[in-house]
């Protein structure tokens, strides 16, 4: 199956399991930083698997041992004229930023993404992260939020993301403020991660295992579950309540619905379509 | 005082201490799953204890020791015809679940629930404890949120409450989408209840003692209380800070700040008045 | 330095490094609690270290060991006259009382609070400290919500705040429901804290080594992180992102931007020059 | 058919064309003014025919010719007591304030009604008005928003409303601080009202008109079009038309849409089932 | 009365009628254009008369018959070094400009401003208007929304404000967009002014009569009105409703209701105690 | 000019002067009625225009004098197959409609869209042109909103569109709910249209007109004043005033302020560079 993919420059896509794949940020002798080109190969990566009916979850992690990334390669960006400060063209500047932010929040809307941090995990790694839907850590990783450092022109979303992903205001205040390094403990205490496993190796496979037990799952069932959950996490309780009510009144005729209700009639496991 | 409380088919309401009724769902036989009728009489329940001068808190639990509840009976759901597809009626079924809903959110105005989680706690138990207001369970207690498994349908509110409820987003959508089980360590941690207690019996007590913690404070205050905080879940800080002016503007003015100062500066402890 | 500085009847004003202020609750034959006079010192202080070049953060604390504050000094609010019952005057007092609380919401803007909670930390104590940016505890703190128990009347703001600090529902209608009592380990789970120190002294310590951190940042990169977290508290994801474009098309042109960069690629600390 | 409708005290109530009620304030020796026990007969024939398979619009008028309604009976009002200041029961009056509110705005939802005012239109009559869905006039009206003159205590929404119902701030500031009379002319020019009509009889068969003709169209796509309104009144454009796609997901599988369809391509009149 | 008063530089300050003052920009000779020393004196005037127990209501109005403002005085902005481009210090330009903005918005808590516009009322002079609760206009004005034409940077608000002071978006996007001139026909016709008078005289003694009439309300009332009808303008039908359910339950307490329901009965004009 | 671009199958592009386009539906034997593949033609159209430096605005109008556009072909839709009710499909559906949706949206953003209504200007006619910013008609134009009589299921958006571009919402809900026809003095009225010309060449030249003015404005001021006044529409005042502050703290900087000021302090009429 995976022969038929194109291959990739920066990334490695790999397929371990029907409906799974596995994407791996492939420059580990720079401990994987970004620069603009990978940016918009990654990009170009989600597109191309978000619309596959192939792909249910995507797994992603750093390639090698040393770290999921550094970061913004910072040397590349300098040479890129983020910061050149050409007259009038600032506008245009903050407009390509946004736009790549808005393709950033589109990733998620078809796929379930699961993101394995491990060894460095800094800058960008967390605001990947903060986009992905479930988060794993291994018990080694070193994270940092780190644009109060460069004066957030780097900013591609931590900011507005992580205080709708952890509950506790004043960690993430202490780490956004701070740009300091934090681990694995404090990640899972917050519930900025679900899971710490012991090695990158163990965190892949836990990946994989929730990958697996999605991709069980009716594809009409999860992408309703992601929609209504992120309206719970931005509108009032009531215009959920009401939002949810609209969404299963379509939602309730999809076969789906009856093809689950009937398999747990029948004790058995349901095959769904693909969408 | 309970002999002249009616009495139910589907559920066991007593009164342990004075403004306390603890409702406990009474179909152990089938791990107290709930069918139509007993929603119906829930409901009921729920509308007459709401507004009963005599009762300040409610405990709910299920009877027995295996389970809270094992969520909707899903062979009766089917019978119900809940599934079936009538021509034109579509919107009329998902009316009805949303009537359902906005029921089960107004339960909350005036008393204050705590739910005590134990045994198999599934589904439907799930939404019913996300709109109480506290939540205890026993350390054996085995939850999951199932929806994803009958594709949204029988939804109550368990995707619009619970990002709210809990602050880890990667915690929530990893409970929502893999529908898989969770216990009471887990619950603890990421803040969906407040206390875990060896067994049912010490869950209880747990919660009455609360109970009655409740019960003496001012009912004025404690419905304040809860209105404040729930206005201030659903809206920006500033607008909560200028509807507590507001309300409290109303407040100040009732006889139960008057006596809750007298007593603070007597040391004594003051009695209110039935609402 | 400290010698200039104005010196204050009720707050002991401190600056143990540069950029750096200590402000103490200085009554500690009274536990720290508050009477109105003292408010509107606490209030001019604030006014005065916000708009100073000279000052980054604020480290909060009770002086003494027994109480970071006791809270309201209620004997003194009922000579003052809040609870009178003066004809038309109703809607004034709450306009006062908002007042007072937009106030406390100011000193956020421009400098970094963390409040530093120790012994006796009630009522009033958490009102504050839920304004501050971060927040740390000793082992042995007492905390506790006292609104429900002098039925709002005294409330600035903690059951507003309060939801929008910490993630579970469940502890915040627990704590503010009952005015329990609840120590250290608690509000570390929960995520109230962000760290527990054993002792007060450790406690400032902890505190001031953060202020360090904080002291070297650049002026402008920590302002718009605060302003940016802040309105992703209070906004939707999609309008946090669009604000954060438009934040960072006018911040990317700030000379801090271009310094930060250059630091990091010359590996060397920046310095950054008063706002 | 009439027959076996049910008779009322204070309303007098016809069904002038199938489909189509006519509810007229039936106390024209007093201008048809308002005491408490014919607000709550007026909530009860709304609930009555809100509920009815037989009715989908409603027209509201006074009966006599002298007024639709005069506003509130002060002097019924002052008995009632509204004004008492019992000790305590601030909250509730409120309470109850808020309850009828509540049910006033529900009337809307499942039929269209049209207010036909005429002569003296004061007070509460721009309450009601504002509540209706289509609002016409005669060329003698006289109409007024009160509430400034009794200190807000008798409002039952205006001022929610009004902003919303008309596009002019200047002009809804204007008449609603100086409770001044306005006419026709000036109430179609700023939108409130859409057609004026040189008597009450022409006013009426206007208003006759337009809800032969709305009984014709699909009640499905009448519901719908209602709410989709009033969602885009209240939402954001972006919000707004999401809802919309959800909506019209379900909407779109009802026998109507398919009926309409068809009917258009034969360019015949099609038959909509009751709802 | 006016003889204690304080006299401005720029301003003429007269009072009229009890509880109503005039004020009057005072720059004829250069068709009152505003420089920055004139803005900051507008300031303190209106701070000076919003605090004021003698004034309820404000005109005003330019001095001369040419202009009400032709706006920013460009040559005085253009020294003032608005759009120097200092390094660093462009935030606190924009946080200066926003400083300002709030101040306007919060000259109108109190009393009710009616602005009267006549001659050229360009520019600065619409930013300002909007601002006010009531737009009178003189037949012969000529307006302008010109921040089109200077690329925004002076723009006060009148781009946030005009698309909620008047319904049709499709002319307020014509004149922003244009910056063309129009007039009073045009103005009452959307609903951006509420009365056309055929000179200055007659719309000056038109705004007499409206404030006159103001200042015999209860300005208890007068100001809840103000309240809830921004309160409308900026929220949800239903949050509105809510709020003023609560805001009247506070209300409902004060003397002046009492007296304005029993001068209501008596039929007398009742006297409201200064605020 | 025109030469070079592209020519199109079902409309008319012309440029009848600098900077400015003119697309007209072209099938004026149908009355210009939409089927998909036009539909299609429409939005690839709109994405070139928008992003072509050489065009700030498009005029929008039908070819042939008989009709803006009859709205969508119904016969066409029919073979379509947008009503067929595949089983499981419904969603995608709808997702697809939504997605055509967004993309009329955004076709506002870099330019300014001028529609010309005349003629017969149904259904959809009605929702392209609620997405122009300024709407001009003939004043023999015929128009209506047709979604109830196909029970909603074409709608593009003008259910939610309408409320925010008319400020009458008795007239918008008369409209939306009767499907009737209004005509040219209607539509001024309500502030629908901001201008009505005799003929259709009238009303182009009035188009052209505005456009050729709006050709000499900064880019950069007219993309920020639409974005500002969009925003506008959608957030409350104090969030709209606090979104222009730190926009105009980026738009300060650009050279088209600094070249607007000097050419209003030189008398002369400034050029500026394409975006």
């Amino acid at each position: 199956m995976a022969s038929s993919k194109p291959t990739y420059k920066h990334f490695l896509v790999t397929y371990p399991a029907p409906y799974i794949a596995h994407v791996q940020i492939n420059r580990p002798e720079k401990l994987n930083a970004f620069f603009e080109a990978m940016w918009l190969e990654f990009r170009t990566i989600f597109d191309t698997l978000s619309y596959s009916p192939d792909v249910r979850s995507i797994i992603l992690s750093g390639a090698g041992e040393r770290a999921f990334s550094a970061g913004l390669d910072v040397e590349a960006a300098a040479q890129d004229g983020v910061l050149a400060e050409k007259e009038g063209k600032t506008t245009d500047v903050a407009r390509t930023a946004q736009a790549i932010k808005r393709h950033v929040e589109e990733f998620q809307a078809c796929i379930t993404v699961i993101c394995v941090l491990h060894g460095y995990s800094l800058g960008l790694s967390i605001d990947i992260s903060t986009c992905a839907d479930i988060r794993i850590c291994t018990s080694d990783v070193k994270m940092a939020v780190k644009e109060v450092d460069i004066g957030l022109a780097a900013d591609i979303g931590t900011l507005s993301r992580l205080p709708k992903v952890v509950g506790s205001f004043s960690w993430v205040k202490d780490v956004c403020l701070s740009a300091r390094v934090f681990g694995a403990e404090e990640a899972l205490r917050v519930g900025f991660v679900t899971y710490v496993e012991p090695s990158k190796q163990k965190a892949i496979e836990k990946a994989l295992g929730i990958a697996k037990l999605l991709a069980e799952k009716s594809p009409v069932a999860v992408q309703g579950t992601k929609e209504l959950l992120n309206h719970a996490r931005d509108n009032r309780l009531a215009d959920s309540l009401r939002y949810t009510g609209v969404w299963n009144s379509a939602a309730i005729q999809t076969k789906d619905v009856k093809d689950a209700m009937l398999s747990g009639l029948q004790k058995r496991k349901p095959t769904f379509e693909k969408l």
